[in-house]
C-alpha cells in the first residue's frame, strides 16, 4: 500500500491546494478506499470560487470531491458485505441520525447528514479515503470505475425522474443541457419517456444531448419569452409535455417550465437559483401542475448499477476530460471554463484507465 | 309544478337582476331540478363586482350560483338512477369531452368542462334548473338540502386535503379562515389530522375556526414577516407541520406556507392570487416540499355524502345567513361585505327549511 | 366503398361461420371503420371451443375479434378529432355508464362496459365496423396497421407493468412466454427493468422471448416444485425479483410467483385459471408481497402509440402468421394448435400489408 | 433504583417462569427502562403453548412481552433526545442492518431485525430492560403508560389501514373483533372511514366493537358460506366495501374478504393462518381487488402518539384486565382463555396505575 495520501484541499475561497494527509483508519463500520476516479461537479468549483453555497460556508480546510469510486483497501471489523479488493461506487451522503427522514426512507432530507465536500465534511479527491461501508456499493466487473463515479450525477437524474413520475410514454422537457440536464435526459429515456425536448443556450451542449438520445433540441437565446418558449416546446411535441425537469436554476426557465407543462403534470426543480423567484404560480395551481424539488437523491445506487450493468444506460460519453490527481487545479480550471461536460480526476497512480 | 322560473342573472359587471326565465326541459341524460338551497360563493360576488375572473369574462347574461341542491322534478328518458322526488346535491362541473383528463379520472382539468356560473355556462340560482343526471347525487334522508349545497365548498377542502395527502397524525397549517379555509380544516380533521393551526387577519373568523375544531389560532397582522409567522406555527405545534393549505391567495401567505412546511412535506395552493408571485422556491426545492395546486375537485360527492350521513363532518355551522331567492341582491351584498361565513339562498318558495 | 361486410361470426360452441352482414351506420359519436388487421386472441379461440369464458356465455351469434386497427370510412355527426381516411387503432372496451369506475379513471372495471367479442357484444373481425370515436386513436404514419392491432395485447402488458410499478432497475420474473408473457416482457423492458427472467414449458417460446430481450430463460418441466423454481429465479438474478408477472393462470405458477418475489415486492396476476387456487398466501402476507390483478387495461393506447412511434418498443416480431379474412377458420385453427405467437387476419381485400 | 429484575421467561413450550435476572447496562445508543405496563399478545401465549410460531422456534430461554412502556432509568452515552425520568413507549422492532428495506423506509421487512419476544430476542416483561433509544418515543403528559403500551397493537391497525389506503369516506369491512380487529376499526375510523362493518363469532366481542364505534355488526356462525357473508356485508353498507381487513387468519374469512370487496378495492391480510390457503384468487384478479399483507408495522409510533395525545383515538377501553408482574402466569392464563380483550401486566411495584 502506498504511503502518501495526496489530497485536494480547499483552504479558503480561491485557495485550492494539493497536500499530503495521513491515510485514515476505517472505523468498525467503515472501509478504507483507494480512490480511483472522481468527477468534478459544479458545486466543487462553486466552493472554490465562492467559499460557500447558500448557508454552507467553508470555515476550515476541506477536501473536495463527491462523485467517486475506488477499491477497498481495508475493511472495518463489523463490515460483512465487502472485502479487500472490491471495486465500489461511493454514495457521498451518509445519514448520521436515525431521525424521521431516515426511518421513512428519505434520508437525503436528514438535516444532520454527512455529505462529502459539503462544509465541514471532507470529500474524496485524494488517494485514500474512509467511508461508511453501507454506502459503498460493489461494482460488477462490466461496470468501469468512471461509470461508478458517474453514478453520483446520474443519481440526481434518477431521483428527479422518479419524483417526476416519468413512466412509459411520458413526454419530457428538460431545461438545460449541462451535466445534470444530460443525466436527466438519460434517466428519462431509460424510464420509458417516449420523447424528450432539451433546451440550452449552447449549441454544443445540445449536440451532446442529441448524441445521448434527445428527440428535440431547443436553442434558447437570452431574452426569449417564457411563454413563447413554452409554445415552442408544445409545437415540437405536438402537445404539452407531461413533465418538465428544470436544470438551470434560472428564473425565466422556471417560468418556462410552468407554462410549458401539461395540466395535471409535474415540474421538477433540480436547478438551484436565487432565494426568491417570481413565477406564475397560479398558472400551475389552477392546472394542477405539481412543483417538486430535488435534493440530491436517496436509494439510487442499486438501480443505477443495475442499469449500467445491463448496458441500458450509457454514461460514458459524458466524460470529456481526464487529469491525474496531481493536475487537479488544471482540471478544476477546465470545468470552471465550462469546457466539455465531465472532467474526471484519476487518483490511482498505477491505474489511470476509465 | 310552479310556472315561474325566477333566476338571478348577471347581465354585466355590477348589473345583477332577478328575472323570469322559461322552465327548461331535461335532455335524455338530464334531470330537471326544483332548486332548494344555493350558497353564495366568493366567485359569484367577484363576477358581480368585476365581470370576470382571470380569463373567464362575462360576455352575455349568465345565471349565478353553483353551490346547490334541489329536488328532482322531471327525469330524462335515459336516466336510471334517479326518480321524481329524489333530493340531490349538484356537482356543478360536468365534463363535455371524453378527453385524456376525463379518461384518467381528473375531469376537473378538462379544458372544455361545463361549470355552473363560469362564463358562459349558466348556474343554478333559480327555481328550476336542468343538469346532467350523472352529476346529481341522491341525498340520504338524514342529510339536509343545505348540507347538500355545502358539499360544493366542502369538496374543495376534501380535494385539497387529498392532494396534500393528509392522513393519520398529520399536522396541518391552514392559511386563511374564510369559507374555504374552514372546509379545509374540517376535511383535514376528518382525514386524521392530529393538530391543525389556522391563521387569519380576522379574530372573528378564527373564533369560528375554533368552534369547528382548530387546535391553534394564529392571528396575523398585516406586515408580519413570512419567516416569523412560519416560526410561530412551528412553536405552536412543537415541530413544523407536515402540510400547509394556503387559502388566501396572498403572496406573503404563500411565502409563509413554504417556510412553514416540514422538509418532505406538501404545500397546497387553494387560494388564487395574482398571476406572478415572488416566492422562496429554492427553499421548497432543496427541502423537497412539494407545491400542489387545486382546481376545484373531482370525485368528491360520494365521499362527502358518506361523511355527512355518518355525522363525522359537521358543516351546518358554516351557514350564518339565509335569504329567500327574492332577496338575492341583499344576500349578495351581505357576502360582499364579508359578514358571516356562508349565505344561503332559499329557492323553494314552499320550503325555506335548512 | 365496398358493398359486402364479410364477418366472422360465432354461432355456438364450435360453430364458426364467415357470413355477410350489412354495413352499419355510425352513430353521432361513432366512426365507421374499414377494418385492416385483426389479431387472434386466446379468448377468441376459447369462445369458439367452449362457447363461454367464466360467466360470459355466448347466447346469440357474435362477431369475434378485438385486437384491431382500420381506416376511418365515415364519421358521425359529433366527431371532431377524426376524419375519413385516418388510420386508427381500436380500444375494444368502451364504458357505457358514467359510474364511479369511469369517473375515477378505472373504466375497465365498469361492470356494464361494452367489449368487442365478449358476449353479447360484437367484435371486429369483419370488413366494416362502427366504434365509439373516443376509443379510436389515430396512428402516426410510421406505425403500421399491425402494430396498431397489437396495441391491444401490448396494453395488457403495459397495464400489468404499471400495476406492478415496474421502474428503473426493477428486476422482473415473467411466468409464461405466450403472447401475453411476451408483451409483459416488452413493456417491462421499456419501463426500465434491468433484468427479466421468463419461464415457459416450451423452448421455442423461450427462444422468441430471448429475441425480444429476455435476460434469462427458465425452462419449466411439469412437476417442478414451486419453491425450487423460485430458487432458480433467485439464482439467475442474484437476488429475488422485485416483481413477478404471472401469465399462465396455472396454480403452481401462482405459487412459484409468490415464493419467488422479494419481500415488499409485487405479484401481478394476469393469467386466468380456475376459480379457486391453493396458494401460500401467508408467505406473501408476512413479507408484504402485494398480489394485484389485471383486468384488461385502461388509458394505455396513447402511451403505446407514443412508444411504437418512437421505436422504443418493437412488437413486430410477435406476428408469426397472416391470413386473409376469407381464411379465418384456418387462421383460428393455427392459433388453436399453439403454432407461432400471433396470427393476424387481414380484413382489407385491397391491402394485405402489415 | 431497585435491585431485582423480575422477568417472565419462557424456557420451553408450556414452561413459563418468573425469575430474577441481572439489571442490564445500556449501550451507548440505548436506554435502560424501568418497565411500567406490558400488554399480553396472542403471540406471547402462542409461544407459551407451542414453543414456536412458524419458522420462529424457541431454542433457549426467552423473556416474553412486546407491547410495552416504561420510564427512562439510565441513558447511554450517545443518546440525546431522552433523559432520565422520561416516560416512553417502546417500538419492539429494531433493525440491525442498514439493508435495502431499512434504507427505503420499510424496516419491518428487514430479515435480520431485532424483535422483542421473537426467538431468540428477549422481550420486556420484566422490571428493567434496555432498548435502542431511537425506538423509544417520549409520551406526552396526557398519554398514560397503558396507552403507550397499546401503541404496539394499535400500530398493527394503523399499518393495516395505511396499506389499505383508508381515507375519507372509505367503507371498511373488518373480519374478526379480537384485539387486532378492534384496533383496525379504531384506526379506520380515525383515518376517515365513513362506515365500518365488523364480524366475529362472538357476540361479546362484537358488543365491544360497537362501543368502539363499529357501524354494523355481523355475527358469523361456523359454516356460513363465504359468498353469503359477503352478500350480508354488501346489504349492510348498501354497496360493497372499498376495503376489507382480515384479522382472523381463517381460510373461509379470506374467501369472504375477497368476495366482499368492491372492484378496484383492497383486501389487507393481517390474520395469520395456515401456510396454504384455498381462495378465489381469480375473482380478486379480474376485479383488480389488491391483496396486501401486513407484517407488523413501521413508522407508526409518532402518529399514534399524536392521535392519542389529541384524544382522537381512544384505546383505553381495550384494557379489560390488569395483573401485577408477580401474577404473570395467571394473567397469561386469562388471555389463553380468551377472556376480555387486553390483559395488562404492571411491572412497576410502586405504580400500578394505568
Ligand atoms: N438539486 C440538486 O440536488 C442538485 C444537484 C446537482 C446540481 N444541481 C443544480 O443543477 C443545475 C445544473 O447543474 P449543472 O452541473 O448541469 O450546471 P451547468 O451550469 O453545467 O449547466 C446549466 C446549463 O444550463 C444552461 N442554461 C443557462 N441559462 C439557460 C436558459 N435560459 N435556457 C436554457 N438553458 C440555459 C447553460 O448553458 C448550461 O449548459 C445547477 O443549478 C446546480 O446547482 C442541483
Ligand atoms: N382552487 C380552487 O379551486 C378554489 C376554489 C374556491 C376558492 N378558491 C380560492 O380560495 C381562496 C379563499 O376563498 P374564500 O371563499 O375562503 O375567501 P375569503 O376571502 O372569504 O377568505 C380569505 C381569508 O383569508 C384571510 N386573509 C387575508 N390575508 C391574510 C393573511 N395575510 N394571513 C392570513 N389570513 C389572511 C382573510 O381575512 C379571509 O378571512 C380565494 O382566493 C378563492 O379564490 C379556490
Ligand atoms: N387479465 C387479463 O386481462 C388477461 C388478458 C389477456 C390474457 N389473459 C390471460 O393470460 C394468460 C396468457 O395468455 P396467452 O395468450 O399468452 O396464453 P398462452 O396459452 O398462449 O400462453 C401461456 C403460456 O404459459 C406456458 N405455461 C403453461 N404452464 C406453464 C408452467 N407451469 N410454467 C411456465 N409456463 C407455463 C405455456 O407453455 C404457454 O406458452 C391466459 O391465462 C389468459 O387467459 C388475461
Ligand atoms: N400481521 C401481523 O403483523 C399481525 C400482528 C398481530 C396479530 N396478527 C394476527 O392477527 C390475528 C388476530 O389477532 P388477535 O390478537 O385479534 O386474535 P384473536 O384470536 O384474539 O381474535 C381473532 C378473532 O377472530 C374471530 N373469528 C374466528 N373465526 C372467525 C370467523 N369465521 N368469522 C369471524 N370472526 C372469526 C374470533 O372469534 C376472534 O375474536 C391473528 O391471526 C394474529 O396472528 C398479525
Ligand atoms: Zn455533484
Ligand atoms: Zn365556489
Ligand atoms: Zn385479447
Ligand atoms: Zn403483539
Amino acid at each position: 500500500m502506498a504511503q502518501d495520501n495526496l489530497s485536494l484541499v480547499l483552504h479558503a475561497k480561491e485557495d485550492l491546494r494539493l497536500e499530503n494527509r495521513p491515510i485514515p483508519e476505517p472505523g468498525p463500520n467503515e472501509v478504507l478506499l483507494q480512490m480511483h476516479s472522481v468527477g468534478i461537479c459544479g458545486s466543487d468549483v462553486h466552493y472554490w470560487q465562492n467559499g460557500r453555497i447558500g448557508d454552507f460556508v467553508l470555515k476550515k480546510p476541506m477536501v473536495l470531491g463527491h462523485e467517486a469510486s475506488g477499491r477497498v483497501a481495508k475493511v472495518g471489523s463489523e463490515v460483512k458485505h465487502l472485502k479487500v479488493g472490491d471495486r465500489v461506487a461511493i454514495e457521498p451522503g451518509v445519514p448520521r441520525e436515525m431521525d424521521e427522514f431516515f426511518k421513512t426512507g428519505r434520508y437525503n432530507l436528514s438535516p444532520t447528514i454527512f455529505f462529502c465536500a459539503t462544509p465541514p465534511d471532507d470529500g474524496n479527491l485524494c488517494r485514500y479515503y474512509t467511508h461508511s461501508a453501507n454506502f459503498c456499493y460493489k461494482l460488477p466487473d462490466n461496470v468501469t470505475f468512471e461509470e461508478g463515479a458517474l453514478i453520483e450525477p446520474l443519481s440526481v437524474g434518477i431521483h428527479a425522474c422518479r419524483r417526476a413520475g416519468v413512466t412509459l410514454g411520458s413526454t419530457v422537457f428538460v431545461c438545460g443541457a449541462g451535466p445534470i440536464g444530460l443525466v436527466c435526459l438519460l434517466a428519462a429515456k431509460a424510464m420509458g419517456a417516449s420523447q424528450v425536448v432539451i433546451s440550452d443556450l449552447s449549441e454544443e451542449r445540445l449536440l451532446m444531448a442529441k448524441d445521448l438520445g434527445a428527440d428535440f433540441l431547443l436553442t434558447v437565446r437570452r431574452g426569449d419569452g417564457a411563454q413563447q418558449l413554452a409554445k415552442s416546446v408544445e409545437e415540437m411535441l405536438g402537445a404539452q409535455p407531461h413533465i418538465t425537469i428544470e436544470c438551470t436554476g434560472v428564473e425565466s426557465c422556471i417560468q418556462t417550465a410552468i407554462y410549458a407543462t401539461r395540466s395535471g403534470g409535474v415540474v421538477v426543480l433540480v436547478g438551484l437559483g436565487s432565494e426568491l423567484a417570481t413565477v406564475p404560480l397560479i398558472n400551475a395551481a389552477v392546472r394542477e401542475v405539481d412543483i417538486r424539488g430535488v435534493f440530491r437523491y436517496c436509494n439510487t445506487w442499486p438501480m443505477a448499477i443495475a442499469m449500467l450493468a445491463s448496458g441500458k444506460v450509457n454514461v460514458k460519453p459524458l466524460v470529456t476530460h481526464r487529469f491525474p490527481l496531481e493536475q487537479a487545479v488544471q482540471a478544476f480550471e477546465t470545468t470552471r471554463q465550462g469546457l466539455g461536460i465531465k472532467v474526471m480526476l484519476k487518483c490511482d497512480k498505477n491505474d489511470q484507465n476509465p
